[in-house]
């Protein structure tokens, strides 16, 4: 009865399972079946042979065999004992599935041709040492214990209220209200929260809004320097991408005319506060011409709005969307505001297109995590939010300032730069690209990453620069991380 | 001085914004220039006059204009006073947007007319009185304090190590980690934390699936009775949706090697463990001869194994993942298992796979919520996960037999059921087509809501049923609902 599979056996219900002892044996049987070591028809051996095998009880192999029985992988044929049920396929030795070496890994080797090679991630890779951002907020400033709290509250509220449920893809009613309130007191926005979807993020905003707006063969209009997440987000459902142009004011409207004349353009994406890298602020003329033109052409502005919060110098201008509140499409962000772990995003738009958005987020993930979305509401409701940022815009106005002395120190040779307005991110410009050729090749030897300077173009040919995050550095920080950018850049 | 536009903009700095006076006005005057009532080279009146129609301090009023002209809206023109720039486009007040009557919501009218009309959200709607679920758990019945105190630590703790940032499109380490070591230990599938990527519930696992494995003209096949969010899902990727037989055994095997004779199938729709909706187990000779044809004709089985932990018969079925790891893709969720808005899914499946998915996730959300996932990480590794579903699978098998007995006694003359050996729902099969349309057009009068029977049929013709989830239901909850329906159902 000692036949080679159950030494195989032997060894496959030692596999780290959970659950009383028959089980595990069960379905260690199973596996030898799919794998056609156990043919149908095939008699296994008598409870007691296995079970002095696997040196078991054996009542635990009775209860195994009829466990199996009643699942129907195994008959039970009388006197003559235990066999595979003839009712399965035979299954075939050669199929089984390759196990990584690592075994308890699966292998993709063999499955899947059709898949094509992943593309590079749209998110900075880890550095050893330092992982420099494109301008988010320090989560270090949050207190730990605003957050925890708000999230008790929240997670206490929603289970009183059993809320823990299914609900609208819109989001949480109240964190709606909370936003368009938001929106309509600090930056003029006319809206309800009828006009309000929350999203998981900005990123999602934007995937959305190019799933609703964008078919076959339509062209979305992108500056040549811009966030390329977004890019890949219309490119992934389908637009082409035309580049428009770009000075120290803003988009260039004229090419943008000329675009809409050449293509069908259904849409443009900008980020007229703080231009996503360069931090420009779009001027009002440049604002208005493009709503212009989004009429003429009947095209839609996504304008993301990713760090409105910030703004150092005068007040920040109002967003396109206070005024051309049925043409913009305005994507927000929690994220910059408090912790970027947070993800929670949204759109204010006409109801017309929050419907439309909906449909797409029940497609795609149902709806959001009600648990955050009142923890998020509680934070602005109790005016924490705003007690927050104000707290940190005077920091981060201070940790601007000693970054550009740094950048004075440290890169002046090396580069040029603006001092930024607002936002939380500086755009450098190099005055050498083989200095910055070399800059971004040495820095992973040190451990330091940071996005490519590559993936702000849009198009081949524009011109690269690198855009560096100030907000999550420390004054001595940012000095450190400096420093060592002019070691990897000099030659 | 006091022209027209005056008044309007008296009304217009009336709105209801936060922040210093002087900036209401100053974002009142750059709505009347974009309506085209401020024109280009036109004076605007001395701050002392504007000043005292709008009745405040002039000094307000000299320090909205410097910041107008700051922000380029305006131009000063030496004495001859204030002006707007003349560099700006003129607007044109027929093209004002229009505000819906509750004035502070935007409008859809006129904007966007290449959206279509919404599709029906696939979500079920709100009941006034009782909205029923498809077989989810009673949120309820999770205790609130364990919840809040997971997330109370997982918010502290993301804070402490700095984590609240940016971070692998994958999901937490720690979480992936845990949901392996699960799936190892619990459904033997040979998994670690690389073959693991989590999403925001399953829903948007099999979204990201259909994103990755679906090219145009590719096939997928569903069962003729199935989830319809799944397959609006697959469509929204454009696939072709072919819709196989189902019995009680499970899915038709001949009719899939039929359909991949006639169709390039790349993949399979199935639930296996229970049916969705009419909760039957896939036989083994079924699952083996279903394997064999994935592999004769390259397709993948996206198997959505979505309430895997409640079981009240004999043992669970083990996954078909667990014995052809490399050819499923399998889907799983805590939603059930805890508490729905959770919203913590995953996909175990070849590392290849779960790399094209971190790309996808790139695109579409950037990642998931740090906190959320940390908490549920810690829920797993305290055993609380385990211990909860120990309890409440308990409670669920009482209320499973009083949902029995209350369908016996309040609607045997009406529909036929099979007690479900697991999951969280029956499967109501209407003797008499008429009932089932009566129930359909009365349960809204009376407040009642569910998914409609129209919704799982993959095509026209398929039988109808009602999918009803009973362990929301207490015993005494459920004995009204059925008497609800029965007397909608009731000539």
């Amino acid at each position: 009865m000692l036949r080679p599979w159950n030494l195989l056996l032997k060894k496959r219900v030692n596999i780290d399972l959970d659950g009383p002892r028959y089980l595990q044996i069960a379905h260690g049987l199973i596996h030898e079946i799919e794998r056609g070591r156990l043919l149908p028809g095939e008699y296994l051996p008598s409870s007691r042979d296995l079970a002095e095998t696997l040196k078991v009880n054996r009542k635990t192999i009775v209860t195994a065999y009829e466990e199996l029985i009643a699942q129907g992988w195994l008959a039970s044929v009388g006197t003559r004992g235990t066999r595979v049920s003839t009712s399965l396929p035979e299954g075939d030795a050669t199929n089984a599935p390759h196990l990584s070496a690592k075994s308890t890994g699966v292998s993709a080797e063999t499955e899947y041709p059709f898949l094509p090679a992943p593309d590079r991630l749209l998110a900075i890779p880890a550095g050893k040492w330092r992982k420099l951002d494109e301008g988010v907020a320090d989560g270090r400033l949050f207190p730990a214990d605003l957050l925890a709290r708000a999230y008790r509250k929240a997670a206490e509220g929603a289970s009183r209220a059993n809320a823990l449920h299914y609900r609208d893809p819109r989001g949480s009613p109240r964190l709606r209200q909370e936003i368009a309130s938001m929106l309509r007191r600090q930056r003029g926005l006319m809206v309800g929260a009828e006009n309000i979807c929350i999203t998981r993020g900005s990123q999602m905003g934007v995937f959305l809004t190019a799933r609703i707006l964008i078919r076959p063969g339509d062209a979305v209009l992108v500056e040549r320097l811009t966030y390329e997440p977004a890019v890949a987000a219309f490119r992934a459902c389908g637009a082409k991408i035309v580049t428009v142009g770009l000075d120290e004011d803003g988009v260039d409207v004229a090419d943008v005319e000329r675009a809409c004349r050449k293509h069908r353009v259904r849409a443009i994406f900008v980020t007229p506060h703080h231009q996503f890298p360069t931090t420009v602020s779009m001027r009002p003329e440049r604002r208005l011409r493009l709503l212009e033109l989004a009429r003429q052409f009947a095209f839609a502005i996504i304008e993301d709005d990713y760090d409105h919060e910030f703004h150092f110098g005068a007040q920040p201008l109002l967003p396109m969307a206070s005024y051309a509140p049925a043409r913009v499409i305005y994507a927000g962000s929690m994220s910059k505001l408090l912790v970027p772990a947070l993800r929670i995003g949204y759109i204010a738009a006409a109801p017309k297109v929050v419907d439309a958005l909906a449909y797409q987020i029940s497609l795609i993930d149902g709806m959001g995590n009600t648990v955050t979305e009142e923890a998020a509401a509680e934070l602005l409701e109790s005016g924490e939010v705003r007690r927050h940022v104000r707290k940190t815009a005077q920091i981060y106005a201070r940790r601007r300032d000693a970054f550009a002395r740094n950048l004075d120190s440290e890169m002046h040779r090396l580069i040029d730069y603006r001092l930024p307005d607002g936002g939380l991110a500086f755009w450098l410009q190099f005055k050498d690209m083989a200095a910055l050729d070399r800059l971004e090749q040495r820095a992973p030897e040190i451990g330091l990453s940071f996005a490519s300077s590559q993936s702000y173009a849009a198009e081949e040919g524009t011109e690269r620069g690198l855009r560096i995050g100030f907000a999550s550095l420390t004054e001595e920080e940012a000095k450190e991380v400096l420093q060592a950018l002019r070691r990897c850049a000099e030659p």
